[in-house]
Formats: structure tokens, C-alpha cells, sequence
């Protein structure tokens, strides 16, 4: 991370930025604007990932930030861009993740603070130990000036891919529900209990898995997952007594997940009662629908047209630093095609022409922003402003 | 075992029985008959069981044989009886089953004796260190005169306590097909994946198995199980990438059982085809159903309706040593009701007037075979003879 944090704080010194690693181990630089005390753009993602990861989860939002600022080529803007790389956003260390955008909007509190990681290292001591002081934790917070925030990120999915789109703007960050459901039956013999004797926990679990994946075929926009499954005692010739499940649901619309999750809840019933099986299920995750500024994302809508890619939006089914962010001020996303879908992986890539369409996308919404009009006059931006100011 | 062996030697000692360990680790006691040089029927079971287990399983078998004997009351027979305990039956120790019964028809050779257990120790090298000698297997062979074997069992499985019938006369031990699938998906986010964009390896596998259970509940005796499953990676929030099953397939027809399986495969392929998976399978086991002997079987029923039982044939879903001494001479088995169909678990039990009516059942079926028109006209009874011979 030193390594990584010295190389980019380089390149952000070299564009004239004022550059500075905050107690949450963001490392953030800013290229000045016209004036000072101008108000401010922020612009990132996260500089971690997770483990045999690609190179371009997080980091490309990082690079596609300096680089808009590197194309302005000095020249100066109504307003300041910060720049920032944040810390620990994918949880792998400490099983919590946006460790580094939740000081920005002043989330990271005690509790978060002593959790700790496997070796027993609290998130506080970890700061410590990298040479940064917990004291000056409230200097990570968000400027005053910050009007909005803005991050580009792989789509990490296929979708743009399946569409033969480059970009996409961001409107929500789907919420979220995870569950654990256990199927409990009858662990027999497979050779002397004959099929109308038996409560197959694997046989019930399997109808509901098949169900799950019927049902959110039924729902636009609603993905729903059995990733996990563990069967008891798992042998080849034991008719599994218990079996338990993951669950994960996710959706742009709060109440069309809670729906959903309701129905599925009721299918396991459903399908538990009829073969005698008991059901029990707990709820770990039920994380809200974050919506992307709708001002900002029009901005990028007119952005990605001016840098002559079809204009596209859509919901993000993974969670990201923006929707930290977005709770204290305007923050939108934009996503880049994923070659075949592939994240989290070292094959994970991104096509030359797909970062150069968000270069120019860039470029032409820090011009949009930057433009008296829309400034002083462009109801949107305006919108956005006020909005800022009235949650501040 | 020394501990069992000793305890249930000293009952054979006291009825007069000759008593000796064979080099395969079988107890077998002679009771003798009205003269010397006469047949020998062989009653047993086996006297391992599984860890954690039950009192029943093999135990039963091999009391109830010593116990018809001591109800004979020093009362000889025309036929001397063998009671046999055969020893490693359930395969624990070095994953092979039936180790005791298959020396009586010389099937103990050199491949299974290397067999090893997880210390590195084989199956010869455990015989000797018991202080048996592998030169003696020869004597652990069926003597010539062995005309037929009975087997009691309980039922390990809940088709009698659903009938409501304390005993069942076995016809034939089901044969057993196990295989292995693997579903081949792709691994991907389940969050960023849309339902129609993803290969979901659990998916396809939970359709195959619901489906797998539907197809065996319209065959009449097949049974089909899958009880192991690992899906991979195996997190909440990713879409499995490939998933391995057990299948487990028997009944008492190898036909049915074969053309089943040969349905199930295509299934599965077809539940592949249509979703984009790849899809593997290994056949690790293909093991034909064994016949029990029909003149023993209808001697059993006429032996149960003397006690006053209502008879009933029913086929074994497990295999039992039965299915290694029939290979040589005509074998039966006479089923017990077991409670809840429990087995292999501390709860494993049997009732107490099952146990008297199994009594009952066996010395109605000592003196079936003992009477002079049994032994010389009954025509069952002579094919068994015949049979014998024949296979000598």
C-alpha cells in the first residue's frame, strides 16, 4: 500500500496537486481551481482490492480522475478537483468494507474502530501501526465545499458487454438483503427408506433453489443467488437430514426486494410444510437501495453523449465507496464494460477504447459543470447545490 | 472385540457348542447335530458395527441364532448349526465391507488383504497383529456340508413399522449404482449478473435433483439419492461456477435400476444443454442385485405365518453378508422391524415381542427343515440341495 500510495502521490505532485494521506489512509490530492475557497469536485474510488484480484477493480477510477485532471492541461476550473484513493473499501482484512470513504462523511466510529482482524489487530491499531494518528480522524471529513462526487469503476458484470455499450451511467446502488435458510429432515438410509418415507433436506432445498431462480426471472432488475449450500451428514449413501443455504437478493427498488424475499420466504415455507421438513432462517443483510444524484446522472447521460457513445443507465448490483458518499452529497457513477464480466479476477480487463470514451466522457462533464451556465444557471446543478447545502 | 468375542463364546461354550475365530476374525460356534457327518445350516450375522452406532445392527442376528439354539434345549436336529459372527462388515476400518464373510467363500485374496487403513496398516499385517495366522484362511472356508444360510437382520429402514409388521422375509438384496455429476457454470458476481446472463452451476444442479427424486417416486422399489453436494466457490455473493453431486441408485431388478440411471444421465445432460453447463460423470460403483434363495424364502413365510405373523417379501436396500454367502449356497434373510426406521445411531432399537416373534419364526423354521418329509419330499427343499451341489 506504501509502495502503491508513493506511486500515485507522485504522479498527483507532478499535476500540482496539494497531496496528503488522511487518518483513514485515503490518499487524496487536490488540483486547484481558478479561485480559492472555490467550491469542490471530488472524484475516486477505492486503491485496494481483494486478494489474486485484477488491476483495474477500484484503481482505474483512481487513474481516470488524474488523468481528467492531466488532460486539462493547467488550465484551472470554477472549482477545485480532489482526488481521492481510498482505503480499505472491499473489507478483506477486517470483514468490514468502505472503511476508508465512511471517514469521509465522519462514520467511522468506535465501534468500527475496534473491529479486528484475524490476528486480532483492531481497525484503530492498524491505523496506528501504519504511521497515522486516529486524532486526526475529523480532518478526513468531507470539505464544507464538496458539491458533489463522482466515480467511474468497472461494471464488474456483463451487461454493457451484452448491450455492445461502453459506458453506462450509475442511478442506484441496488440494495441488498442476505439470508441463511436451514432445511431440517430426516438423515436415513439412501438404500432402505423408500422415496414415500422420506424428508430429504437436499431433495426440498434443491425444489426451492430451482424455485428461487424461477422467481426473480419473473421480476425485472431483481437478481436472486444460492451461492452456498452444505448438506449433512454429505455422504453418497445418507439421505441428507439437514441442509443450509445462502440466499442473497438484490434490487434498485427497496420494496420490490422486500417483496421478493417475502415470496421466497413463504416458497421455503410452502415447500418445508408439504414434505415435513422444518425451516429456520435468519435474516444477516438488509442494506438499502442508495439512488445516485438525479441531477448529476442527466450530466453524465448528456456527457457520455457528447463523447459519442449511446447514452445507458442502469443499477449497480454491487456495492460501492459512492453510495458511502452519496449519504452526505451529491454522487453519481459511471461504469465501464467488463470484458466477458470478469472481476475479482487476474483475466479481469478493460478495453483501451472503452477508458478513452470515459476520458472524453469525463472531460465533457467537468466542461459541463465548469460552464457559467450551468453553474449559475443550469437548474439541475443548481438543484444539486441546494441539495448539498440543505444536508450539510 | 477380544471383550465381545469372549462374552459370546462363553454363551456357545455353555450350550454345548464347539468354538473357534477363524483367520478372517469370524466367531463360529457348531451346535451338533443327531449324528455326525450330517448338513450344517448356518445362522449369522456380523458383530462390527459403524462408530456411534446402535445395539442391533449384526449383533441381533448373531443372538438370535444362539438363542434358537438354546431353545432347542439340548434337543439334536438332523442337521448340525453353525452360528457365525462375522467380523468388519461395515467396511470402517479399511473402506472395504463384508472382510469376515467373504473368507468363508474364498473371496478374502491378496488384492483385498493390502487393502490398507489410514495408518498404513493392511488387512494381513491387522489379521496377524490379532494373533491369527493368514495361512489358516484355507479353514476359514464354508465346510461342504453347509446346505444353507440364514440371516436375521433388523430392518434399518421404516417400510415394516409403516405396515405394521414385526418381520419380513427377504428376496433379494437390491443392486446399487453410485456415481458422481459435476456441473460446470461460471463463477460470477451475484450482484452484477443478470439472472439471463449467468450459467449457475447450483441452479442446474438443484433442477437435476428435484427432478431426480420425481423420476424415482414413479418407479415402484427404486430409490434414488443424492446426499453429497459441494457447490464452488461456495460464497453468498457469488454464483456457483461448479457443483458435484453423489447419486445413489438401487433396486431389485438390475434392468430398472440400469435403465433409470441411463434416465438420469440424460437428464442431466439435457438440464446442462439447455442452460449452458458442462457436465462430467464417473460410475464408481455398479453392483448387481443378489437373489436370496425362493425355497428358503417360502419356508420363511410358511415360518412367519406359524408364528403368527402376517408374511410379507420385501427386497434389502443395504447390503448385508447374505449377499456374500449366497454366491455359494442358498442364503435368506428374515427382516425385524426397526423403530423409526433408525439405524447406525445410538437410538437404533427393536421391540422386545419383534424379537419373541423372530424366535418363534426360527424354530418353526428349524423344525420345517428338521422334519423327515421336509428333508427327504419337499420338493423346495431338495432344489436347495440340488442347488447346492451344483455350485459346489
Amino acid at each position: 500500500m506504501r509502495d502503491c500510495y508513493a506511486e500515485v502521490a507522485g504522479w498527483m505532485a507532478k499535476l500540482g496537486m496539494a497531496v496528503r494521506i488522511d487518518a483513514a489512509g485515503n490518499l487524496r490530492g487536490t488540483y486547484p481551481a481558478e479561485k480559492p475557497d472555490a467550491p469542490i469536485l471530488l472524484i475516486g474510488s477505492h486503491l485496494d482490492t481483494v486478494p489474486v484480484a485484477g488491476a483495474y477493480d477500484g484503481v482505474l477510477g483512481v487513474i481516470l480522475g488524474l488523468t481528467i485532471a492531466e488532460a486539462l492541461d493547467g488550465r484551472k476550473l470554477p472549482f477545485a478537483i480532489e482526488i481521492v484513493g481510498f482505503s480499505e473499501e472491499e473489507g478483506v482484512r477486517f470483514g468490514c468494507p468502505f472503511i476508508g470513504s465512511r471517514a469521509l462523511v465522519g462514520r467511522l466510529d468506535h465501534d468500527l474502530l475496534s473491529r479486528q482482524d484475524v490476528a486480532g489487530i483492531s481497525i484503530a491499531q492498524a491505523i496506528e501501526d501504519f504511521g497515522l494518528s486516529l486524532s486526526d480522524l475529523p480532518q478526513a471529513r468531507l470539505d464544507d465545499k464538496v458539491f458533489s462526487y463522482l466515480e467511474f469503476h468497472i461494471e464488474q458484470g456483463p451487461v454493457l458487454e451484452s448491450l455492445s455499450l461502453p459506458l453506462a451511467a450509475v442511478t442506484a446502488i441496488a440494495g441488498q438483503t442476505r439470508m441463511e435458510f436451514t432445511f431440517h429432515g430426516q438423515s436415513n438410509h439412501a438404500g432402505t427408506t423408500p422415496m414415500n418415507l422420506r424428508h430429504d433436506a437436499l431433495a426440498g432445498a434443491a425444489e426451492w433453489i430451482a424455485n428461487v431462480e424461477r422467481a426473480a426471472q419473473q421480476i425485472v432488475g431483481l437478481v436472486a443467488t444460492v451461492g452456498k449450500i452444505d448438506a449433512r451428514p454429505g455422504a453418497t449413501n445418507v439421505i441428507a437430514g439437514e441442509v443450509r443455504v445462502s440466499l442473497d437478493v438484490r434490487h434498485g427498488l427497496d420494496e420490490v426486494r422486500k417483496t421478493a424475499v417475502k415470496d421466497l420466504i413463504l416458497l421455503a415455507q410452502e415447500i418445508a410444510r408439504k414434505r415435513g421438513l422444518g425451516l429456520t432462517s435468519t435474516e444477516n443483510l438488509d442494506q438499502a437501495a442508495v439512488s445516485m444524484n438525479p441531477a448529476l446522472v442527466a450530466e453524465i447521460e448528456r456527457a457520455i453523449s457528447h463523447a459519442g457513445a449511446p447514452p445507458h443507465r442502469m443499477i449497480s448490483g454491487a456495492g460501492h465507496d459512492a453510495m458511502i458518499i452519496a449519504e452526505k452529497i451529491p454522487s453519481a457513477m459511471i461504469f465501464l464494460r467488463t470484458p466477458g464480466g470478469v472481476s475479482h479476477h487476474p483475466s479481469e480487463s478493460v478495453a483501451l477504447e472503452d477508458v478513452e470514451k470515459a476520458i472524453e466522457c469525463g472531460m465533457h462533464l467537468l466542461n459541463q459543470l465548469a460552464s457559467a451556465t450551468a453553474f449559475q444557471e443550469h437548474p439541475h446543478f443548481d438543484r444539486m447545490l441546494q441539495e448539498r447545502n440543505s444536508r450539510a
